[in-house]
């Protein structure tokens, strides 16, 4: 039994070179339109051989699909109409577009939506690594519509990079993604801005920068191709989050400038509540 | 020759555990006003004894401050009324309201103004931590006010840490640490708040939460008592970079609400360049 690899960036790469050590799969088929990301994989040893996506549909039982969420959404009604007993499974960002999508389509049942909560600020092929998936989260989304045998398939996948598993309305999925990981990504972006537009006037700004900065400044350095979409596909949480996260730091400008310590110190308390949450 | 530290946290913590390994001094002396953390300090051995800040100026040569900056604004100004030829160096994250407060004092050359751009989210004297300081940097502000004797016996102690130096105005220091350091801290407190509140109503919205989130946030487990007196010390600097933040995060956020898709690649991959500046 085959796999086919749609995307081989840090995800999909990331997801061969796992399955290469399982062996669980006989081959890992790359699927990949950059003929430079191509030759890369097929270097780094991520994939076993590089086909068009039709050969893939026909040579794999599974069809793991490692490219920005768009695309995703152009992609997949496409394989659906082709699919017979493959198993398709999307690793997207965003759910509940794509599944709104094909929820009435004929083969919606050959569909698994998972979403592999792992990832790295760097992106293509040399980007993969070893492990990014081990003990890490796999979110399932209207698991239950997809057939049976094809959520088995997904999840032995799932199994097979050491992941444990959560289940989520589509709903739940793009709501807690944007509070958990595309604000925390839109407020490095913005950070980067602030600071690169000083830099202009201010040659040495950066001499300071120490790990804190680092660290909250780093995924900054994310694919704007993959980020995108992102935005795009999960708009309405994202302005959500996006707007209260602004009136949070608008609360605390209120409070400097008006030199209401006592409610600045307050604040800082309250938000130390995180140390219940993250190590 | 011994070296006082005042206050026993983090930063003065890890001064102590290094100048213990390098023997440059005779004794470090803990002058510390808790009597918990004076406890600490003599069991995790960061310094030799504790004595009052009284006994201390006259047992020392050097005496370092590393307590919160509004603390430096009331003590400085009394130690150096009673200064001969000590050197008294402050260690604090803002510099230009110090440097005002004390710059006709009559002893203002037995005053050192530095800031070592190291530390972590934790504090008190179990955050004290080896090595902390090596190959970060030291900034000295306005050293050329200082008398020789007593930057040449500070610098010295810098060496002991293995820092590396640079030298500023009051202006230039507050307002870049305001953009490499604080603003940092200010986003971190915000997102934590962002997301423990919407938590109240979604009790699972953290179980997505991954390593980009952790980066993200860490900084909001940074101290209320130690952040507070930085954002007043530095109130203008800090409110015109918050300014500028909240600016960049409402121009993404119209774009997103605009669906102006191209604007928001734009601004990602312009944010991009903050490659050139971390690893």
């Amino acid at each position: 039994m085959n796999i086919a690899i749609v995307g081989i960036g840090l995800i999909g790469g990331s997801i061969g070179i796992r399955l290469k050590e399982t062996n669980f799969f006989d081959k890992i088929i790359g699927v990949e339109k950059s003929e430079v990301n191509q030759k890369k994989a097929l270097q780094l040893g991520l994939v076993d051989e590089i086909q068009t996506l039709e050969e893939a549909m026909k040579t794999c039982k599974v069809i793991v699909l490692t490219i920005p969420v768009d695309a995703i959404m152009t992609l997949l009604p496409k394989l659906l109409d082709i699919a017979t007993d493959q198993v398709i499974i999307d690793m997207g960002s965003t759910k509940s577009n794509i599944l709104n999508l094909i929820k009435d389509h004929p083969n919606r049942g050959r569909y698994v939506a998972a979403h592999p909560m792992a990832g790295t600020e760097y992106s293509g092929p040399e980007a993969a690594i070893p492990n990014l998936f081990k003990d890490k989260m796999m979110v399932y989304v209207e698991a239950f519509r997809s057939d049976e045998d094809a959520f088995e398939l997904a999840d032995a996948v799932t199994e097979q990079l050491e992941m444990q598993t959560s289940f989520m309305t589509a709903e739940e999925h793009d709501m807690h993604t944007a509070y958990v990981s595309h604000i925390s990504h839109l407020t490095s972006f913005a950070l980067a801005l602030t600071v690169l537009e000083k830099e202009k006037s201010q040659g040495r700004i950066f001499e300071l920068a120490g790990s804190g900065f680092q660290s909250t400044v780093r995924l900054a350095k994310s694919s704007p191709d993959m980020w995108t979409p992102i935005f795009k596909q999960n708009r309405t949480n994202v302005l959500e989050v996006l707007e209260e996260h602004i009136k949070q730091l608008q609360h605390i400008y209120e409070k400097i400038q008006n030199e209401d310590y006592e409610a600045v110190h307050k604040w800082i308390k309250k938000s130390n509540k995180i140390k219940r949450i993250i190590k």
